[in-house]
């Protein structure tokens, strides 16, 4: 009965989180939905004929006495997010009890949604026995936490994805197209026209070919790039030249008039948007990081712009954010920079992927987008 | 045998437009092409084995006899467009005639090739028996020549219309993904994210539905976003709401974020952008003008991105090109000036659909991109 229960609230939450309305028009309409529920489940039983929402929650009875079927812990250095995705929870699963670290029963968590997690997490919630990433990397996990054996999820949103796309899109055509040129000589009043680049003579290389990357290589491919891509080991897709490992970047980076960053963050991958990188590829060249910041060395990058050897740079992502006042990438002729705004997995995924693994991890269910934590993606 | 050896010579010329070749280079392959075919053709007849350009020679023989089977003028305001055409058609086509207005030769010609021609073209060309646009509009051939009652065709391109939806897709992405305030807030060092809009809570309108208006509303359609269509009769795509005619503008324009202009330019679209049609948008929509400049009122543009009505325009097309200096447009805020570079047919198209349309008005057959020179388009 209580599993019945969790269902058909799971139902009306996600039939809720497809409304196009505002959210507090959406919150008001759930607790209007869930007291129909009580007060009419709970007095005449079967309802045969009632508008969707009352049509859910004929299947059940006694909501009152429901006790939660899952707890959560939302582990995070961002207490602003944590306080926006408690209040869409209640609303969309009331019965899942959710809470912050500071509150006592953060002991009895069975899952923790983690961004930015403390290290001594599990000792301060001895229960968890899974540890959700609401986003798709997980290097903000932390080393400690990645090694604990404990089971890390992380979210794999089609909506990101295509987000993602977007983006990369926005800053392929940026300088295909020549609207960096079209900004800057709009800044002096100058009018100059520049031969027009068909999209496949434009050759993209997509670093990292993981559920994000490969759908980007696939994007950019079906709207008339020439695209190639590099990652770790081995990876095939239709019409993406692909290349793997550190024996084959050399080549990869040959024949890449801009390339996109969407690695994960390792020790191996740390840094690896440098010097010798930005060197061996083509004078012109432009490179988009929509990693992590991490992954790109800031001086190097300001020198190959300065250089002229670089044509430009779009920077979605920085070590520490906000981006410092001080930094000079906010003023370096070349860089665009966009306050980590690439693309992020909606509330909705978060939510719906974070309960789904709580509830199949203690049933014993296989999990989704479970991250190998050796290779720590 | 006149016809078979301009065949062949066409084919030498189409099949090097398609080299990805510098333009010298490619020429000069050619003229290598063109001197082993006369040499080997007359010498020796038939070649059984070569590479691919003197396979296509051995279909002729005496080159070096061949008169001219088409005479063409180039009438431009555009001596350097003219001049950078002449000589690939010189190329590509070397057995057509092709002269500038101001050869003796014009007076013979059978075909105008024309970008902004003169209004007495046809008495300095009496023998004209086409106008050949090397455009998709035809407003700049002028109403004096388009009334004359001699055919007027225009390009189709289906490289220009995928150029034109690279432009459209930057322009969206830009408002719909934030990229103006990006842009706007790293000037000033701000950090500012912003909620991320799906392309389907963005409502953009194409007006004009033509070749390349159809082709940009079902490409934005694919990409996800809410698409609508206005257009002076009634069309129909697929997921597009298509509207018509003056008694349904309000009704479209009440629905659009941002609108995309791709009209014809007629006395009926003269100034259609104007105050009366920036009021009936939605508060913070945008304006892209892809038409041509005369469809835009500038002075009313400016108002109602003053008034923060409009949100942002991009412009790529002015009455007068390029934008005078002392244009008020290069500075207002909100504004992308573009050097009316949104997308232009590829010469090869230009000239093959000039050669072929010629061809077919001296033999009587159909032509293609015929305009109906009441509508105007």
């Amino acid at each position: 009965m209580k599993s019945l229960n969790c269902a058909v609230y799971d139902l009306i939450g996600r039939f809720a989180a497809d409304w196009p309305v505002a959210g507090s028009l959406q919150v008001g309409a759930i607790k209007a939905g869930a007291w129909f529920c009580r007060r009419l489940c709970v007095s005449s039983g079967i309802i045969k004929t009632a508008p969707p929402l009352w049509r859910l929650c004929h299947l059940t009875r006694d909501f009152t006495t429901m006790s939660a079927d899952l707890k959560i812990v939302f582990a995070t250095n961002d207490n602003a997010l944590a306080d926006r995705l408690i209040s869409r929870m209640e609303s969309w699963y009331p019965h899942v009890s959710v809470c912050k670290l500071d509150d006592p029963a953060a002991a009895e968590a069975e899952v923790a949604a983690c961004w930015y997690p403390p290290e001594d997490l599990l000792q301060r919630c001895p229960n968890l026995k899974l540890l959700q990433a609401i986003s798709a990397g997980v290097d903000h996990i932390g080393d400690a936490l990645l090694a604990s054996g404990v089971p890390i999820c992380r979210v794999v949103d089609e909506g990101q994805k295509h987000g993602m796309l977007e983006y990369v899109l926005w800053g392929m055509l940026h300088y295909q197209r020549d609207f960096d040129l079209a900004l800057a000589n709009q800044a002096n009043k100058v009018w100059k026209l520049h031969p027009q680049r068909r999209p496949g003579r434009m050759r993209v290389g997509v670093m990292g070919l993981g559920q994000l990357g490969g759908y980007i290589a696939e994007g950019l491919v079906s709207f008339g790039y020439s695209v190639s891509g590099w990652s770790r080991t081995d990876r095939h897709f239709d019409q993406v030249s692909c290349y793997a490992g550190e024996a084959e970047m050399t080549e990869f980076l040959a024949n890449c008039d801009a390339i996109i960053n969407l690695l994960p963050l390792t020790p191996a991958t740390d840094g690896i948007l440098n010097a010798s990188l930005f060197e061996r590829l083509p004078q012109g060249a432009v490179v988009m990081n929509c990693g992590r910041g991490e992954h790109l060395n800031e001086a190097d990058l300001i020198a190959a712009l300065a250089s002229g050897h670089l044509r430009g740079a779009i920077l979605d992502v920085f070590p520490k954010e906000p981006l410092a006042q001080d930094n000079p990438l906010w003023t370096t002729p070349g860089v665009v920079i966009t306050p980590h705004m690439a693309s992020s997995a909606s509330g909705k995924a978060i939510l719906g992927q974070l309960v789904d693994n709580g509830r199949h991890v203690l049933e014993g269910l296989p999990l989704m987008n479970l991250v190998d934590s050796e290779q720590g993606y």
